[in-house]
């Protein structure tokens, strides 16, 4: 399994739109047989940065995600409304150790 | 409900001892009544970086995550294993929507 973490961070304003979009996508996404959790998360103390939280099966199925229609359709419509470039993290998971608790 | 991300740099070497402590933290925590997830991953292109992905019921179930004995326990463990100041940061959640699949 591998965790792709992704920071984002928005122009002010259009916060709502970006969840719009990324709520298609997450739906999407869960669809995907390599996928096993994809949380979408806002910033407490800063409302324009969000966090995703994208938990795969493999290698092979983040690179899967990436070719969907809803992922390329999602990193399109978003693209304008960042402030700065995403930046994404992929990390190994330790612990739960058991796997169906992903 | 609300996400807390730890992101952890350990001095070389510490890796092994930091997963066990955090392993011990991580099978406490679960059951605390409040914790829904900890997750414990390590940062795949940064072996010495490690990410807690901590989600609560509320900010309540925080506050008394941060009194238990297996939390005050580890804090101090793992204290000299630092190589800089934990990063945490509080998040909302918003998709998935549905708390049950959380």
């Amino acid at each position: 399994m591998i965790v792709y973490c992704v920071e984002v961070s928005l122009i002010k304003g259009r916060e709502k739109d970006f969840l719009n979009a990324t709520e298609e996508n997450h739906l999407n996404t869960r669809k995907e047989t390599g996928n096993v959790r994809f949380d979408v998360l806002q910033q407490q103390d800063d409302p324009s940065r969000f966090f995703l939280y994208e938990v795969y099966k493999s290698d092979e199925a983040v690179k899967s995600h990436k070719e969907t229609a809803h992922y390329l359709k999602w990193r399109e419509t978003v693209a304008p409304w960042m402030a700065s470039p995403r930046k994404g993290t992929c990390h190994l998971p330790h612990f739960p150790k058991d796997e169906t608790k992903w």
